[in-house]
């Protein structure tokens, strides 16, 4: 694919805030941060980044493209797994450096450790930090990460 | 308050996703992404970031703190404008470099502009992006941000 993108110039703090020009505000690494939540259910599923290329092939395609920090490469949700997303909506924020997508996950989970979200664990509250704080799991696996992804990732 | 905080040393890929110790992955500007949602309705409020100070700070006394990259400051949401968020559950997602905090947001809503949440504008799906693509507004004012936060933020 082709994709021929071009994002509109970022204009005042009050033009980026109040006006319906798509100005994204990619930082020093050319990425935005993205959340994806269950379109069905609102769980937060995931948080990942994308770079201008990641967001316009997901606007274009409805498909949920991301990039990879740790692997500096561009994926497409699913291309390893299968477990892709459909995104059935988009939003962006205030200062157009975060944007929230709803999307119907496939497969039974999106993260890369056989669960259904990344947040599987919880922090207690209430104390302070230290190394004897332990994380709470929340969330059973759903599925065999090494039979889906066989040590890739998607 | 003088806070004091270390958090867990990061093992090993399955340690960090499979273990139970808190062991953040800070980036190279010392952050994690903190994701915010409504604790009753599960609408997604803000994302923002966290330094290890605001992690601690949040996790010691549930009430949400970040840090600005803008303004390069901790601070207390809230602090300016009285909406403050009181946190009911803290998530970490699988290579821990995301947090997701469930909140009671305090007064009209969180985002500056006078937003209940700051993605409050829709990207329209299935067309390359290009300057003529504009986003569609979703949500209303809440309150009038001059009045409640007189040119600050917080």
């Amino acid at each position: 694919m082709d994709t021929i993108f071009q994002f509109s110039r970022r204009g005042s703090a009050s033009e980026v805030e109040e006006g319906q020009a798509l100005a994204p505000k990619f930082d020093a690494d050319g990425l935005v941060t993205c959340v994806a939540t269950d379109a069905t259910s609102g769980e937060l599923l995931m948080v990942a980044h994308m770079n201008a290329e990641a967001l316009a092939r997901t606007i274009e395609s409805g498909e949920a493209w991301y990039f990879s920090r740790s692997r500096q490469k561009l994926w497409r949700k699913g291309e390893s797994s299968g477990h892709s997303q459909r995104v059935t909506e988009m939003r962006i924020d205030c200062d157009q450096d975060a944007v929230w997508i709803k999307v119907e996950q496939a497969g039974p989970g999106a993260c890369h450790t056989g669960r259904r979200s990344c947040f599987y664990r919880a922090v207690p509250l209430g104390k302070a930090p230290d190394p004897s704080l332990r994380l709470e799991l929340h969330e059973a696996k759903a599925f065999d990460p090494q039979a889906v992804y066989g040590g890739k990732k998607d």
